[in-house]
């Protein structure tokens, strides 16, 4: 049992605060792993805001965690002591539905673990990356071949990266591809950079005219400023596919008609309360899709790590202090961030020195 | 040019009643069919009434064709005089845009011409098959083969066949894959027979209990009563695809629950208002999709009454005379026809040797 140190909110209205718990005794499957750096998703604040009505209190957010390993269970074979590693979304699932034999454990049809927020039907919480340790199950720890020298930009590739890496690589995103990323936040720069690598012609959708000429250094090819019906209607049945990142509520119909014949969108984000109904028209007279996806499996998220190594993709990160983690909350909340915050593990740490 | 009978509205008000005129000259590429039956379909009404604003007046609808060929021009291969031959929902489209170049033409960039109410944008109006003949480019006429004791039953196969065939086959049913069809009517009884040939486990969903035995009888191998929360259950999670043929608003999230990982539900029917929105986190959380399909091309409309004839698949029917078509409108809307509709066209031409 090894004591940690964290970051945990004790109910819905609470900031975050330093809480102290024990991790499991290393078993022999898993590794444990050093925090180094944790990168701060909009599911954090989602399940410390209790926002999907199903948060278990305390509750110790962060899943995408970049560490070191400090040690490893007897039948351990991947991994060994001094290694880095990754932790994404999940850290556990059945293991012998037809989706886990598949490798596509996220869609495990008993639910997975999650890394926070454990299991969401009773059995117990599980606690995440804004801590100083994780204990893991081997087969739920990622290699990482990136250099050392941007190991905090990598720490979002966990979730924001495979959440957009996935759908683009179901989807088949390649070259001779016109494809369409929906919003410029955290999965969406993602997206932008994962899509130009890929080979494909990429085409930026924002609302925020200011955000064009990053948009462009990112990898898109074009940016659209999608509030501007012209610039919209030049893009009509022109894209293959569409990658769309933004949660809140909007009108599907004004991208789904970007489409070509055959062509799909498909939502990484859920909205609060329902987007408008999208026309059946629209899907009927082009044999368009309206499709959803849900992070990626554990071999796919070593492929995109190992996929975004070999391009030099990371994510454009601001490092933050665990101790400014409710004031990022609130910036995060107005989209003030470019585009991802990561904590920096050092400041838990030295806290916990000066206690 | 060819003086012909029909039964037409004059306007969204009017009942459909005798009107004459005149169809082109027969052209090096056309076909002059006799019509001998025509299926009554839903859209039929929906242009006659204008409910999709857009109909140009006088109305002659009809495009479930089936007749015998009385002419044929100069560079016409396919048929001869005395063939049967039918036509379905499009009589002419650009035949050079990507979607004509595969066949596709019911997704015709420049928009296909219909057989009724032709080009939406501009252009001529077309007369359908509530008329005593067509002429009719010879590319868009198909080949019967079904036995000639059965043609009236054919005739719906041209619309309601096609429309359920090409999105069964475009999502690769067959054996070993579990499909739902939802709704028993002119398309979902199409669908349960085709789907049936093509060797899948069919699951039909409709509202009505007293339904379960024709469903089971037309080639269903599980009949669910949609609206008992406890029969639908048990599906969840179960189904590859799923075919909505229901045209009325209704919770596309009780059907979309259904579908396994990477299942995908197609609408067939449009609402005149829109659904419910749907779940994204349905869709998202077992990479689900809601897909749209029209009709289908004329290649795919010769395999589908090629696949029926072989399958001795025709439509259930009721044979109405011309001259009852308004009061057959008025049971089509009470869901009163089992299941489709078929003018004998006999009735037309008789009342013309009559006056």
């Amino acid at each position: 049992m090894a004591k940690t140190y964290s970051y945990a909110a004790q109910g819905s209205k609470d900031l975050l605060k330093p809480f102290t718990f024990e991790r499991r005794a290393l078993g022999a499957d898993d590794v444990q792993i050093d925090i180094l750096y944790c990168g701060v998703c909009h599911s954090d604040l989602h399940t410390v805001r209790n926002e999907w009505h199903n948060t278990l209190y305390p509750s110790v957010p962060g899943h995408e965690i970049v560490g070191r390993v400090t040690a490893v269970g007897a039948n351990v074979s991947k991994f060994k002591v001094g290694d880095l590693a990754g932790v994404g979304c999940m850290v556990d699932s059945c293991q012998h539905c037809a989706s886990c034999a598949e490798g596509e454990e996220q869609y495990c049809e008993n639910g997975f673990t999650g890394t926070y927020n454990g299991p969401v039907f009773g059995g117990e919480n599980t606690f995440g990356g804004y801590s100083d340790n994780i204990v893991v199950k081997e087969k739920f720890a990622l290699r990482i071949s990136h250099d050392n020298a941007n190991l905090a930009a990598v720490a979002p590739l966990l979730c924001a990266g495979i959440t957009t890496y996935s759908p683009l690589h179901h989807w088949k995103v390649g070259p001779g591809k016109k494809v369409g990323v929906v919003g410029l936040g955290g999965l969406g720069h993602m997206a932008v950079k994962i899509a130009h690598a890929m080979g494909a012609h990429v085409v930026l959708f924002t609302t925020s005219p200011n955000k064009r000429e990053d948009g462009l250094r990112l990898g898109a090819d074009e940016v659209v400023v999608s509030k501007n019906p012209e610039e919209m209607t030049k893009f009509a049945n022109t894209l293959d596919f569409i990658l769309n990142t933004v949660a809140a509520p909007h009108d599907l119909d004004a991208f789904l008609n970007l489409l070509k014949r055959d062509g799909t969108m498909t939502l990484v984000g859920a909205p609060d309360s329902p987007h408008p109904s999208p026309s059946v028209f629209n899907l009927i007279f082009k044999r368009r899709s309206l499709a959803g996806s849900l992070i990626g499996g554990i071999q796919e998220t070593q492929e995109m790590l190992d996929f975004c190594a070999r391009h030099g993709i990371v994510s454009d990160i601001e490092m933050i202090d665990i101790q400014n983690i409710n004031a990022a909350y609130e910036r995060m909340i107005k989209g003030d961030v470019k585009y991802r915050f990561v904590i920096d593990m050092d400041s838990l740490k030295k806290e916990v020195k000066v206690a």
